[in-house]
């Protein structure tokens, strides 16, 4: 069994194809839905709104600490969706396998794939399976796309952040990169470094019970200077924010020195950046806490009215710094 | 301009990222809600059911006769929610991109998912750009997901196929892959031969409003051959094809008989299978030749009580044969 690899067949469209979905993919993802195999998948939609978002999965390697390219694809876009309020409901996933890729490790990400999606309470209802032949392709690339509901319980965060209001992450920064970096590097760690990796909807909707939540971003490629940045430009504000009070672990702050990468650059895979109401700001900073994937939370700064657009950080030593969005590419193949 | 080339920057996340999103993608396919940016693209939903689907696309080469990757990636998806019956309207687009594959090839690819887009009147809503390093993809791949809307004039096609109803195509066979062929093999050709990729939505519509229209299907990858064995396997009767009422172009045969390849089992990316009342037959045949996707239409058989769950061909010297599905893979990359 373990040496068996995937074929060119297995993308034809006949009978080979035919197999892979029934024993490889139905067996593990199938719902009454996906069983059906028909071109599209027929939703009931219980809400006149709906949110809708893709994102293409390409990391290397796709296995590392904390989880795979499989528990990264479902993730993603459950994040997607979950930080726009919605409830992440649907998933399609579209695969890209390399020639000579192992069936075996070809089951240990749809297990993976099946794991997540149960875990964050959504359904795959369609899909798609090419081969490219050797050398095409890295191994196995995925798409997921997503659907997430909005009903009464899940709302758009709709009032805007404010002068004063409050900035929180949920977890320690730039966890997923550098693992992910230091697997494929082969790096000598002292400490284990886990990637972040985790489907958010559950603690977004923790952190929605507990106060006035304003805005919230999954901080991915590009990291938390990217998702500030945006943030800044969005609302025409500006950020301060207090570097003392990241959350970093020792071995991500070793490797990213060894690296020589700025941590707000990194991507995470599990940490959201957002924005409370001053007044709410423990509250929901407690209720963060409270949950598995928000354990360790903090309030990181501030919107201000000055320095609209921009994100500035009071360093450690008193000083202050413009935090600028990533120019180029420093981890590519990172998600 | 011509000599610039997408770089592991263009994928980063940052700057880089963020400019070719504006200038290259938002430019060619902006619209209110792809332009907001947002984590998921919000949709009012005016119905109480969709269709949700997605496909992936690595066609070699990404140009070919008749089109390119770009329309494949919006036609593969719009004609899989129009063929459930539904109205074609919202897609999200994935794209991994090879380090160096030229920019202006990729603007090329954009602007033909605009048109293409634009001609099947789908807007594209949320996208996501992956850039992997050279070597690790072959130029360009897609994945476009879609969302179809059912309402008072979009149904699903809901009465199952009987015995005696009749069984139609709506253009010649085996144009699109053997096109692809021609050109990623450089075969001298006497005449030329052109993929018959385009949005079927408008014609489905046709179709349906001119007869009891009682399923339908796109017969992509695996051919006619994979469609009509999953209609048998699905209703449980069996499929006669008569194989002189088959319409295939002479430079299409040509190639197929010097590839070797069964125009039964190649790909098409604009031609519906469908099962029509017996009664309805003509009209729904004139209905598909009064439209520029439908002009060739035939009817090529009919539904029996015989042969359940195959499909059988009377020859054109008056033998029979079964259809079978292809076993493995005859053509890679095709769409």
């Amino acid at each position: 069994m373990s040496n068996k690899l995937i074929t060119l067949a297995h993308g034809g469209g006949g009978k080979t194809s035919a197999r892979l979905v029934k024993e490889h993919l139905l067996s593990r993802l199938g719902n009454s839905i996906l069983d059906q195999l028909s071109d599209a998948a027929i939703l009931q939609i219980p809400a006149d709104e709906i949110a809708f978002t893709t994102d293409s999965y390409v990391v290397s390697p796709w296995r590392f600490p904390g989880g795979d390219i499989g528990k990264l694809a479902v993730c993603g876009t459950v994040n997607d969706l979950a930080v726009m309020g919605a409830r992440p409901a649907w998933l399609t996933l579209g695969m890209i396998i390399e020639e000579g890729f192992s069936l075996e490790h070809f089951d240990e990400v749809v297990d993976s794939i099946a794991r997540t999606a149960s875990d964050a309470g959504v359904k795959i209802v369609a899909g798609d399976t090419k081969v490219v032949p050797h050398g095409q392709a890295d191994g196995i690339y995925l798409n997921t796309a997503g659907i997430g509901v909005f009903d009464e319980n899940h709302r758009r965060f709709s009032i805007p952040p404010k002068v004063g209001d409050k900035l929180f992450i949920t977890s320690a920064l730039a966890d997923h990169g550098l693992a992910v970096m230091a697997v494929r590097e082969n790096l000598p760690l002292t400490t284990p470094l886990t990637s972040d990796c985790a489907p958010l909807n559950g603690l977004v909707e923790t952190l929605r019970e507990a106060g006035a939540v304003r805005w919230l971003r999954d901080c991915t490629r590009g990291g938390l200077a990217s998702a500030a940045n945006e943030l800044a430009e969005s609302c025409k504000l500006g950020l301060r924010l207090d570097e003392e009070s990241l959350i970093v672990h020792d071995a991500t702050r070793a490797i990213s020195e060894l690296l020589g990468l700025d941590i707000l650059h990194v991507a995470n895979e599990g940490l959201l950046l957002g924005v409370v109401s001053a007044d709410d700001a423990q509250a929901v900073l407690q209720a963060a806490r409270s949950h598995p994937y928000g354990s360790e939370a903090a309030l990181i700064g501030e919107i201000t009215a000055d320095n609209s657009g921009r994100v500035i950080m009071e360093t450690a030593i008193g000083g202050e710094r413009i935090v600028d969005m990533l120019i180029g590419e420093q981890l590519p193949r990172i998600c």
